[in-house]
C-alpha cells in the first residue's frame, strides 16, 4: 500500500519512484520513424491542422472511410461519426449505398449531410458489381439522382473481386472494372476508387492515376480484410476455397512508394491528385509518417478503428 | 447474442460489423509472391487449366505422387485417388510395386488403369534396391511385364539411400544408383527418377537431366520425410543413428533454381523435359508460384496432403 | 541427493560434474563486443580506475544520475547513494531541486555535500520549465544562491517536453529550450544539459555541443522512460494521449555515434567536453564498451538501477 | 489402436501411412552444411576412419576431452571412457592431474594407460595456476615424473583466468600465462594448450600457433562453460560478480576461421600442427563440417556429451 502522500508535488514525485520499475522501455521498442529534437520549439498553444482536400477544407487531415449502414446499430454509428466529423472538420464516406439506389425506405440511414454541414467532403459508395448492373440496364442516371438526394460530392467505387469470390452470394464481374469506371466518369459523375482491404498492385495504381478521378483510397492490406471476413462467414460447402489467396495484397507503405514513383513517371499525365491513405493505419504516428512520405496531396483514413 | 437479422442483405451487412474485429490481417502476413491487380479482368466463368505432360494431356497441372499400397486401407485410398484423377484429369503414380513384381496376389490393389482410363499418365514405382537385385538376377524383363500388365506408361524409380540406412530392414545399395538407372534406360523402359523427401543436390540433378529420362520428380525436403519416418519406427538397438542426418537435403525452391541454371548450362544436352514439383507443397499458391518459376515443363505433385 | 563430499578439492570437482549440465551456454548467447585473450596478462591485484571528469577526479568512471528527492524514502535513498559515491569516488547529481528553490524546508533532503566531501562532482538539477519561469520573473539569481547553499558545482538542466505533455499537471514551455539554456549560461551558471529518457536527435546534440556547457548527459531511450511513467499515472480523462509518441527517441549507442561524428565535424567548435553516458545502461560490459566507443571524455551514469 | 499387421512387408507399409503425419519436416529446419547427392555411390560396407594425430594413429578422428577425476563416480566414468577409447581407437585426455602431482593416493583414478594400451594418445592435464606455482618452487621436474608414471604422451595446460576469477577459491595468475607456457616448453615437456569453455581470441591463437606446442584444443564457447559453472556455485558474498562477463568468448567456428587465416599468414612460422576442435560440438554433422573446414590436421573433441 502507498503511504499517505504529502501534498501535490510530493505525491507526484513519490509516484515516480514507485512507477520507475514499470516505466522501463527497452531500446528494441524504439520508433525510428522520427528524430526527437526537444530543443528548438516551445509547446504550441494552438495548432492549425487544416488542409485542403477534394476542393474543400478539412479541420484535420483525416478521413472516415466507408462503413456499411442499413441496420439499426450501424445507423447510430454513422450518425455519431458524422457528428464527430462535423465537430473536427473531417471528410466522410458512406458505406455501400445500394439499399437506397432503388428505394427510399432506408434513406434516413444514409442522410448525413444535415449533420455534416455543407462545407465538408461527403461521398457516397457503391461496389463495381452494382454499377456494372446499372450500366447494363442503362440506369447510370440513378447514381446522379442518389448523389443529389444525399447532397453528396461524388461516388466512391469499391472494387473487390476477391471478396466477391469468397462471398457465397458474391457477384461475378462480367467486365473489367476499369471499363466500368470509365463509363461512370464519362457520365460526368465525380468518382473516387478504392479496394476494400487488399490494396492494389502497380499496374492498377498506374491505370487509376491516369484517369480523371477525384481521388484514390488505398484500402490497403494490413487492416480489415473483407476476404478474410467472407471466409469467416462461409458455410461448409464453400470452405474448400483456399485461405492462402486472402494474403495476396499490398500494404499502404508499398502503395505509397509506388504512387510516388508513378507520379514522377507520369508527370502531367497523373490526373488523380488526392489520396486517402487507409488500410490498417491504427498507429497515428505511422499514419503521419506515411502521410509525409506520400508526395501527392493526402489525408489518412480509417474505418474499423473509429 | 446476435439480434434477429432483418432479411438477407442486412443480415450480411450486420455480420460484417460483427466480424470486422476478427477480420484484421496484419501487414506482416502478406504474401509477396504475387501482385494483386483487381482492375483488368472480369471474373472468369470457365478456366482451361489443361496442360500437356509426359506426352498426354492433363485437365489440370497436378500430379498424385506415389503412395504405397498393399494393405486394405491403402487400396481404398488409392482407388479413391484414381477416381479423383480420372474426374479432374490428373496424372498419377503408384507406390512401390514390389508386391506385384513376382506374385499376382496383390495385383488388384495396383490395378488403377481401369479407373483412370487410357488418356491419363499412369506410372508404376520401384525402389533402386529392388531394381539392383533384378539386374543382378537378370530379371529386368519382369519390369516390362509388370508395366504391361498394369498398362502403365513407365516406371518411377525412387532413390533413397538415407531412408534405407535409417531403416532397420533397409537394403544397402551395392552399386551407384546412377549406373542402375542407366541399365533400366538401356533396357528400353520409360523411366522417371525421384527421391522420397530429401530432394537432391546440384550434381545429382545435373546427372539426371543429362539422361534420356522421361521426367524427374523433386520429392524435395519440406514435406513427408522418410528418414524421419524410419527414425520414428526404429527400435532401441538402432536409436544411436544420429537424427541430424535427416535434416540434410534440398527444398523444392532450391532444386528448381538449380534446374533452371542447369537447363541454361546444358542447352541441348538437357534430355529430361518434364518435372514433377513435389515435397511439402501444401500451399496451393506457393505451388503455383514454383510452377511459374520453373523453366522446364512441369506439374505440381503431392502425396501426403491428398 | 549429493553424496557426502570428500574434503575441499573433491568437493569442488564433484560439484563440477553435477553442475556441468546447467553450465551449458549456447553459442548464440555469445557477447561479441570484446575479444577474450587469456594469455597476455596476470590477474591484476589492484586496478586504478580513476579518471578526470568535470575538472575533478573520480575513483571510477561512474556517475549517479538525478533522482528526485522530497519524500522521506527518497531522502534515505539519496543519502545512501551519496555514501556510496563518497566511498568509491563517484560523481553524483541531485534530482530536481525545485522544492528548495524558494523554501528552506526540505533543504536537508538535498544537502549531500557534507556526505560526499569537497573533492567529488556534485550537481543540482532543475527542469527547463522552472528555469523559464525564473527568467520570466527575473529570478535567475536564486539558482546561484541555491548552488552556493548546496555547495554544488553547477546545475543540470533537464529538458523533457514529451514528459510534460503527457503529465496532467505538466508545464508547457513558452520558449524554445535552447534559448532558456543560453540565458542560464549568460548568467555565468555552470551548466549541464540532459533529457530524461528519450535521448535527443542529431540537431539537438549539435546545438548543445556548440554551447559552452560543462557537460551533456544522454539520458537515452532504453531505460526509465518518463513519458511512459506519466502515461501510467494518467487518469481516464487523459488516456486519449497516444502511447505511440513515447517510443520516439534515441538510444545511447545512436547518440554516441552521432556525438563522435559531430565532434569530428565541429573540431574546435565543439565546446562541450564531458559526456555522461546514461539511459538503460544496466549491463556493465555494454556500458564499458559504449564508454570506449565515445571519443569525448566520459563516464557511465545510471539512475534506476542503483 | 493399430489393426493387426499382415506380415512383415505390409507391416512396414502400414506403419508408413500411419506415421506420415508425424514425419513432416519443415523446410526451415533444413541443414545447409552439406549437399545431398544420392546417385553416385553405393552404401559402403566398411569405412576406414583412421587418421594420424599427435604422431599416433586413431581409429576415428575423435577425442575425449579432459574431465576431472578424483571422486568415486568420476573414476568409473573415466575408466569407461578409456575402455571406449581403446575399443574405437580414440585419443583421450585426463582431467586436471593436480591430485597426483604430490601424492600417490589417487594415482589409480588417473591410471588409464593400462586400459588404453600403448598405441593411442593419452595426455595429462594441469591448470596454468598450478604450473605457475611449480615454476616458482622450481618443481617443474615433478610434471615429468608424473607423465612418466602415467605413461602419458604429454601435458595439456588449461588456461582459465575467467573461471579462476569467478571461483571463490580461485587462483590469481601472477604471470602472463604465455610466459608460463614457454617455461614448460623450455623444460622439454610435450605441451598442448586449451581454454575450458570460452575459447580464445585471435591474438591468443596467433601467439600459440607460433609456439612449438604439440597441439591446441579450442574448448570454445558454446558448450560447458566453467565461468557459468562457478557462478552457479557461488555463495551470496560473491554474487556481485557480473554474469555478463561469462558471455565473452569465441565459438569453434570463429576460432577455426581465425586459425585458417593465421595459418596462411604464418606459413612456416606456424609450429603447431594438430587441433582438437571442441566446445559444444554436440551435433556430429556440425563437428564433421567444422573438421573439414579447418585447414590444420584435426580431430573433434567432446567432454560433457560423452
Ligand atoms: C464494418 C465495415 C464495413 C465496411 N463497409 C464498406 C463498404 O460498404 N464499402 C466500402 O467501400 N468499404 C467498406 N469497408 C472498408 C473500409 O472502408 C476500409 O477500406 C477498410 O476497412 C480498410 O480500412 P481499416 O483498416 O481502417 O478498417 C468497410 C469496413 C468495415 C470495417
Ligand atoms: C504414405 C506415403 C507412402 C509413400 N510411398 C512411396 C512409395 O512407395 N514410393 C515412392 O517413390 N514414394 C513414396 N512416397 C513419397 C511421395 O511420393 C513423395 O515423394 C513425398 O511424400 C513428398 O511429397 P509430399 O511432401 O507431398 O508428401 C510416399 C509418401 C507417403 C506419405
Ligand atoms: C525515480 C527517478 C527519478 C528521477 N528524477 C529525475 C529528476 O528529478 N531530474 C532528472 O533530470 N532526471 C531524473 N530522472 C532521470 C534519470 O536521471 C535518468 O536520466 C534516466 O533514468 C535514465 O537513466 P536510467 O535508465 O539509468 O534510469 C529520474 C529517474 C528515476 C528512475
Ligand atoms: C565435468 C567436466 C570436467 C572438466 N574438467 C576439466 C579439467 O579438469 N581440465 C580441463 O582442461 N578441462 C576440463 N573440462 C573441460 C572440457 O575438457 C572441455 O574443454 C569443455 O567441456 C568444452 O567441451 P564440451 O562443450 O564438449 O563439454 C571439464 C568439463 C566437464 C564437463
Amino acid at each position: 500500500m502507498l503511504p499517505k502522500p504529502m501534498g501535490n508535488l510530493s505525491d507526484r514525485k513519490y509516484a515516480h519512484i514507485q512507477l520507475a520499475d514499470d516505466a522501463q522501455l527497452e531500446a528494441g521498442h524504439i520508433n525510428k520513424l522520427f528524430d526527437y529534437e526537444p530543443l528548438f520549439s516551445s509547446h504550441p498553444s494552438t495548432i492549425d491542422l487544416s488542409t485542403s482536400f477534394l476542393g474543400k477544407t478539412l479541420g484535420a487531415p483525416l478521413w472516415i472511410s466507408s462503413m456499411t449502414g442499413g441496420t439499426g446499430e450501424a445507423r447510430i454509428i454513422n450518425q455519431n461519426l458524422a457528428t464527430v466529423a462535423a465537430e473536427f472538420g473531417l471528410g466522410m464516406a458512406l458505406g455501400s449505398c445500394r439499399p437506397i439506389l432503388k428505394s427510399d425506405n432506408d434513406f434516413e440511414d444514409f442522410n448525413l449531410r444535415p449533420i455534416l454541414g455543407a462545407e465538408l467532403p461527403f461521398w457516397a459508395n457503391l461496389g463495381i458489381a452494382q454499377i456494372e448492373e446499372l450500366i447494363e440496364n442503362n440506369e447510370l442516371e440513378s447514381i446522379k439522382e442518389m448523389l443529389s438526394k444525399l447532397s453528396a460530392d461524388g461516388l466512391i467505387i469499391h472494387i473487390n473481386p476477391l471478396q466477391e469470390w469468397y462471398q457465397p452470394e458474391g457477384d461475378a464481374f462480367a467486365r473489367a472494372p476499369i471499363e466500368t469506371i470509365k463509363d461512370v466518369i464519362a457520365a460526368q459523375i465525380p468518382v473516387m476508387v478504392k479496394e476494400v482491404g487488399q490494396g492494389m498492385g502497380p499496374r492498377s495504381l498506374k491505370a487509376l492515376l491516369e484517369l480523371p478521378i477525384k481521388g484514390l483510397e488505398l484500402a490497403a492490406f494490413g487492416g480489415t480484410n473483407f476476404s478474410k471476413l467472407e471466409k469467416l462467414r462461409e458455410n461448409e460447402a464453400l470452405s474448400h476455397k483456399h485461405s492462402e489467396l486472402m494474403f495476396v495484397g499490398h500494404t499502404a507503405l508499398e502503395m505509397i512508394d509506388q504512387i510516388n514513383l508513378l507520379r514522377n513517371e507520369l508527370g502531367d499525365k497523373c490526373l488523380c491528385k488526392d489520396i486517402i491513405i487507409s488500410g490498417g493505419i491504427s498507429d497515428t504516428l505511422y499514419g503521419h509518417w506515411l502521410s509525409e512520405r506520400c508526395t501527392l496531396n493526402n489525408v489518412v483514413g480509417r474505418a474499423k478503428s473509429y
